[in-house]
């Protein structure tokens, strides 16, 4: 009995090892008709909360099924191993019960069972407790994909245990919101913890503090309406605010990075009519 | 009426972030017959002319189907979006009108039919327009793949209008041809324009004239047989000279970058018979 | 007749060429059945002991079916293409020879029949030599995916002749033993040709010293557990310990590389009690 057919799958373990590898050959051979949709490996090592956003951007895009996430810097210790389902049974999450998982079941709806993964039928024998999502994690998937009832994974727990992901909120001050880049993506682009139902801003301007600089943004569509040179506001495809260049990496060369604080303030700030950098170690750009 | 089982997919998403599983997502969702073969992410970001030569260097050896190809800085402006027919619909390309599928298009027989991506039947609802792999690209794919007719996503264009692709040409000189870096791939090989019905370099060795140095090369049939602290000038398996080095990266240790000039001359110049560097610039190397 | 319908796929041809992409794009036009499972792409561009290396520690979780390997400097010389068959069949390894497939061949339980990849009519014709797995290794698995036999593909080969692999040795020396750095992995854990049946260290301290250096090691079951600012000595999940820290790259930290000499010590070594750093030339650290 067939329960489903996609795991999707997405870690931090990179390109550069097998690790990868290994785990699609050991959901191959255990569930040989599932199909493995890799979501991406490239989670920054160790970082589950990137891994967390990631995850969560994509989960409305996913097939039905299992979603098997692994970034486990606690392997091995007494951090829980779980599987979560979702949805009426239509998906089930596989991973690290260290908030991993939390915000990508959330927004699908939230954990309605929940086990921890301690049953050793279901497990690989290893030598070395460090690789789980071959040993544990990629084993529950397939059998959770060829029919095995949740619970034959090992014993229910209660969801409101797993732990709860932490994600940024905003902080409206005056006119302004103080916000915070949530993820730089290849393009450099810094996507904010903003959207347009907390701060509208229709066309023209706005102003961005953050560093110590000063810079005016233009609201546009798209990337490609950027005017060269300026700094552009664009929604991005999951809704929020990116701070965006026309063909080059807005991040780097205003060196942002994931955690920069940004402060959003609509129209131009006062003194403010073209681009310029205030600096408080006076170092120049 | 299942119509196309492969869908192929080139795009400079990179794998650091989700995109590619994404848009893998919405394939499989829409599609869960078809299999993905994942061409290469490594586009570099923006670069629509590397994206057009690796699709160009593919075509060949790819299965039917679709063809999914995205680097697409104008994403969201006016630039079209595109399906293209080749071949008696052996295959569909889909993906920008910005010269990204105009070589690969070329050499499957060129543009039979062409419709531009407007029909939002076919297409996914989203915040932003930042995401058309996602959006429009992905669900064209799939949706062609499920037998949909080519002209039911959108209004037929004249396939003369689509945006030619632009390969640079080489220029005899006398006895020499002026040619220029197409490709440095991952071992660092330099990819020249020119093949062997251009110019044919038989045995022994050539000159080659770049960056204001020249060097002897020689001409071998496998990067193995390139004497060690030689250069080596090999027919690579596109049927194109190749710069090479046996296990070093030739365009690292020259300095050949994508687009740098080669000069090539058949046999020894006179004043050459061991490999000198004349620079211009008077530095040493 | 289809006999295989797993084909696992190791190269070192990375990830920014479409290289991999065209050799599915092989696999997938001559044999549509079969599902490949990309093992890795990140070998070190020519480093054929290193992808010896990740197939040895791949192969026993490997699906059934042909393992396609392909780290393949010496293309296009009169390096031999082969097939080598294992374990009655189960298993197929297709690639160079030269030394790539010995340590995994040797895990399966050693090769059984093997033929060299010189018949014409199950290879593609290409412009050049310098892409074999475009167009010999990989329409050799696509063939034997196929249920092609083996002896249709070339010659038989004595088993005896195919080259073998080099592992190095440990050596004791008094309480010590002497080993080296087999693998960096991503998370900068560095794996030692050194298993607990050879040296046990149950619990407590053990001492490394290795380019000038001398450190103290925690012996504990998982990176987590090591407490911070120490280093730690991990079973790895392939029974092999690792130096490794708590969520950060040790091989970095401590110079470590492949290759690397490390002197492993049970107990505190008399002089140490707390983690010192002595140079040979010197310099701080």
């Amino acid at each position: 009995m067939t329960r489903y057919d996609t795991i999707s799958f997405l870690s931090d373990f990179g390109h550069d090892d097998e690790f990868v590898g290994v785990v699609k050959s050991v959901l191959r051979s255990l569930a040989p008709h599932a199909t493995v949709v890799d979501l991406s490996h490239g989670v920054p090592a160790f970082d589950v909360r990137a891994g967390s956003l990631a995850l969560a951007r994509s989960v409305q895009y996913l097939a039905p099924g299992v979603i098997l996430a692994v970034v486990d810097p606690g392997v091995g210790t007494d951090r829980r191993a779980v599987a979560v389902e979702v949805a009426g049974g239509e998906g089930v999450f596989v991973g690290p019960d260290n908030g991993l998982l939390a915000g990508a079941v959330a927004m699908a709806g939230g954990a309605e069972r929940a086990v921890a993964l301690t049953n050793p039928e279901y497990q690989l024998v290893a030598p070395g407790a460090t690789f789980a999502a071959r040993d544990i994690f990629g084993p529950a998937a397939a059998h959770l994909a060829n029919g095995v009832p949740l619970d034959e994974l090992g014993e229910v727990v209660d969801t409101a245990s797993l732990l709860p992901g932490v994600l940024p909120l905003t902080r409206r001050e005056g006119e302004t919101v103080v916000c915070e880049v949530l993820w730089v993506d290849r393009y450099g682009n810094a996507q904010l913890n903003l959207d347009p139902d907390e701060l509208d801003l229709p066309s023209g301007h706005a102003t961005l503090r953050f560093g110590g600089s000063m810079r005016r943004a233009r609201r546009v569509g798209a990337y490609g309406d950027i005017p060269s040179g300026e700094v552009g506001l664009v929604v991005d495809s999951y809704g929020l605010y990116s701070i965006s260049f026309d063909r080059a990496a807005a991040a780097t060369m205003l060196g942002l990075t994931v955690g920069t604080e940004v402060i959003v303030e609509p129209g131009d700030a006062p003194a403010v009519s073209t681009p310029v950098t205030l600096r408080t170690d006076g170092s120049p750009r």
